[in-house]
């Protein structure tokens, strides 16, 4: 075994991981793997000609009469490996097929054991519904961040980038596989010369995929998801997403192989995919249906766009990923998008806090964190980043080269992911959206109200729960900026009003400190 | 020919209308008919059995190579007819084909002829946009209403509504096909016995749907489009709206070859879609499909939701035809709409002016024509109704029975409708929606900007205008309540401020009155 396969090895173990290496006898070791973990098999295989394109390989894992098809990847060096992530904990057998004798009819088996603490599984979307949960039922909070091109620079950074995530609040970064700023690692494909654009759509540079799904691991470790961007259109000099057709796919399924079975990987189609001029909406189409018959992992799909929303009802998208600078600027925009998609949504993209002169960079913290709250009661989630000196060229903010967070938002996000995790499970639904209560929860359990920019000196007890009994109340303001929670005394008996309406005659209204950026919760007892 | 026969042709003839009767000889009558008039062909045929089940009658229409296929309908006592709204001038020709020799093998022509002034032809979806146009190219500016039963009323109750239509500024009417409040017509289906559910879907009443075309045809000599409802979930006492599989296909096939022809016809498949219990998604899909492939003429398709937005995306549908009393107290909701339809939006319920004690039927006047300004600068459309008196049973409000209008909007939207009407062609779009000019229009033509319940006394003149020349412009301060335009003296010389803006240095702001309901336009000299 090489070196570099160590590495991806030692690095997988974060996830639970095991590895087998099948032995042409048919005698292979058997492993064990935590589930949701990565069971790796690696084989020894041909090198010649272009093992990318010519050689087939995928093995059929089976348990209790579950089967499921996991296709291999070559990782240079005669070397090939198939990863999968099991579903479910038992005894699990293996065979291989491949159009190679060398790789097929292989066989092994494992045995999946109950994950460790800390592994909850994958994040998947909640049926039917606007949330996210991991695969062991845990809600998913969604808190992103965007770095483009974090994971392309040099190890020291990407190491820098890492420790600001362990004390940072959020739990998904959006990372671009091509790079779009100044980057080290900047050559996914083989060279044939000396151009930008002499690099070889049909090779794959295992070094280069190796090396980013390190930071992939790095982010499982700190329980970070990995919003993976596949193509982008901010690259004209070497132009890697103007791969289409078969080079397109080739690259897919290459990533959905490599990487589908970590726990933490999301795809996200394109970046701005309505920039990229040479792919049309059936392409998009196509490359999706590619991508979800390459991932047996099923990982979460979408895509992002600059103007023209792509459909997020078409099957293959699990949930909208949006880019809209005014969209959470109020709750009532951000329902829509709940209405349109039937989907969970993200605003992946809503300006920046930073210093640039470019208006989707130039947010302060203060108006960072509205965005959130606006979109947390309107039940949808927002994502994060900075362009703190984003003029400076190269671009060194986070947004593009990762490093640190000198950014006042993030404290503030971290105090509204302790709130979201006391709020209802899968999480907060807009409450009655055509009437204006501007309220997130469940009706007669949990109401989040949030007043903005406002500076309100008191508030009505006046929630929407129509047909609901009456009940007590707990009540806390909530100061978001200065991240204060401050209950109020005694409970509050929410009666009927009207056909509509509770409310709490005894304690008809409440003082509320003339400030912005409050929010009122109530929580029946 | 039949009493009933005379009475439809006489009134089809507002359309421009002609008619045919082809006899065995094939020696047919010749006839003229206008572009987008209706030519009509009647054949006696079979009365035995049931002809709406049994008899397949269409005529192939053919001018110049162009085929097109038009189904005929049943209309009792043995009368047969075939509808068909010519598109070109010419020389057509048709050829009937039927299941019954009788009806089969019958030929005939006619020319169509230049239309009569107040013919625009059927209002059409400008492709790849947002907007309507009739089919002579005048843009559409859809200021609609809704009177659900109005068709259904007594003789003299429809003139009376006919009679107000005459005289207020909609152009588009929505209404129900089966009544929804009391009503004179209530039985689209034969009587089979004495109970409200003893009715055979399978033999629809020639003589209610020949009434409800009277109305139609009513609607169309006012120049107003009829957005007609064919399915609502609020008669649970007879239940015309569950039928489904076969008898709902059956309803659409006789509707689709009995108005279609009609050119001020537009489909909503249903109101409030998502309370009619009885039909799936799926079945909504399909009866869309059964509609499209019925109606040769190809009139606007919608649908109407109360909770669930249903995919506008989807082929079949036109254009999106939305209730959310909240999505029009801003343009940035509305633009959302557009941002997924991809296709015009229309706001048919926003709530309704009234003074009903349901929270959906107590808006001001001001509120109503607020709405539809927003939803105007937002590029969108919006729909008037009114529920005066709305808790009086039989509900006789206008939203109910039609009749007069009593509220204070009308006149007002008269004047917004005057205004849209010097808009630019197509229509208005948003400017920049991702970052809130709340402006309107077409940059650097014509400029729209509203201020709703805000009571400006100054406004800045800046515009967004990335990368545009400097030029002059003319500048009107509205007063949408009041129906004011005041020009302001002189031109507004604006020039690029930075890479976003326009501004007009020598006059930088204006000053403006201070109350509520204001506008601004600029207009390029």
């Amino acid at each position: 075994m090489t070196k570099s396969r160590r590495d991806v090895l030692a690095g997988m173990m974060a996830l639970g991981a095991s590895s087998a290496t099948a032995h042409s006898s048919g005698h292979p070791q058997r492993g064990t793997v935590e589930r949701w973990g990565v069971h790796e098999l690696v084989f020894d295989g041909p090198a010649d000609g272009n093992p990318f394109n010519e050689v087939t390989l995928a093995a059929v894992f089976t348990r209790a009469g579950h089967e499921i098809t996991v296709p291999g990847f070559y990782d240079g060096e005669g070397v090939y490996r198939i990863r999968f992530s099991p579903p479910e904990i038992g005894s699990w057998s293996w065979r291989t097929t491949s159009n190679r004798s060398v790789l097929s009819g292989r066989r092994g088996a494992f045995e999946c054991v109950a994950p460790r603490a800390g592994n909850r599984g994958p994040v998947r979307v909640v049926p039917a519904g606007f949330h996210f949960a991991y695969a062991d039922g845990t809600p998913y909070r969604q808190i992103g961040t965007t770095s483009y091109s974090w994971a392309l620079q040099s190890d020291q950074r990407c190491a820098e980038t890492l420790r600001t995530l362990a004390s940072a609040p959020f739990n998904k970064m959006r990372m671009c596989v091509f790079p779009n700023v100044a980057s080290v690692a900047t050559q996914p494909f083989a060279r044939v010369g000396p151009g930008p654009r002499d690099w070889d759509p049909a090779r794959p540079d295992p070094a280069y995929f190796r090396r980013f799904e390190q930071r992939i691991l790095g982010l499982a470790a700190l329980g970070v998801e990995a919003d993976i961007i596949l193509f982008h259109p901010y690259d004209k000099v070497r132009g890697y997403s103007d791969i289409n057709g078969a080079d397109a796919e080739r690259y897919l399924r290459y990533v959905a192989a490599r990487w589908g079975a970590m726990r933490n990987v999301w795809w996200s189609m394109a970046n701005e995919y309505d920039l990229i001029k040479n792919k049309s909406t059936e392409d998009w189409d196509r490359l999706f249906q590619v991508l979800q018959a390459a991932d047996p992992h099923d990982r979460l799909r979408s895509i992002h766009q600059i103007n023209t929303y792509y459909d997020v009802r078409k099957p293959w998208i699990t949930h909208a990923s949006v880019q809209n600078g005014s969209a959470v600027k109020d709750d009532g925009r951000a329902i829509i998008h709940r209405l349109f998609a039937l989907k969970p949504v993200i605003f992946d993209e809503v300006c920046y806090e930073g210093n640039s002169t470019a208006r989707w960079g130039n947010l302060t913290g203060e108006q960072m964190v509205e965005r959130f709250w606006w979109g947390t009661i309107a039940g949808t989630y927002v994502g994060h980043s900075e362009t703190l000196d984003a003029g400076r060229q190269p671009d060194t903010s986070w947004l593009g080269q990762g490093g640190t967070l000198r950014g006042s938002s993030p404290p503030r996000l971290a105090f509204l992911r302790r709130i979201l995790e006391q709020a209802p499970r899968p999480g907060i639904d807009p409450l009655q959206p055509f009437w204006d209560y501007h309220m997130g929860g469940k009706e007669g359990e949990y109401y989040l109200t949030y007043f903005g920019e406002a500076r309100p000196t008191a508030w009505p007890v006046v929630v929407p729960g129509r047909g609901l009994p009456a009940a007590d109340y707990r009540l806390d303001v909530i100061d978001t900026w200065n991240m204060t929670i401050t209950p109020a005394a005694g409970a509050f008996h929410l009666t009927p009003r009207d056909p509509y309406d509770l409310h709490a005659p005894e304690r008809p209204s409440i003082s509320l400190p003339g400030k912005p950026y409050l929010a009122v919760r109530l929580t029946r007892i």
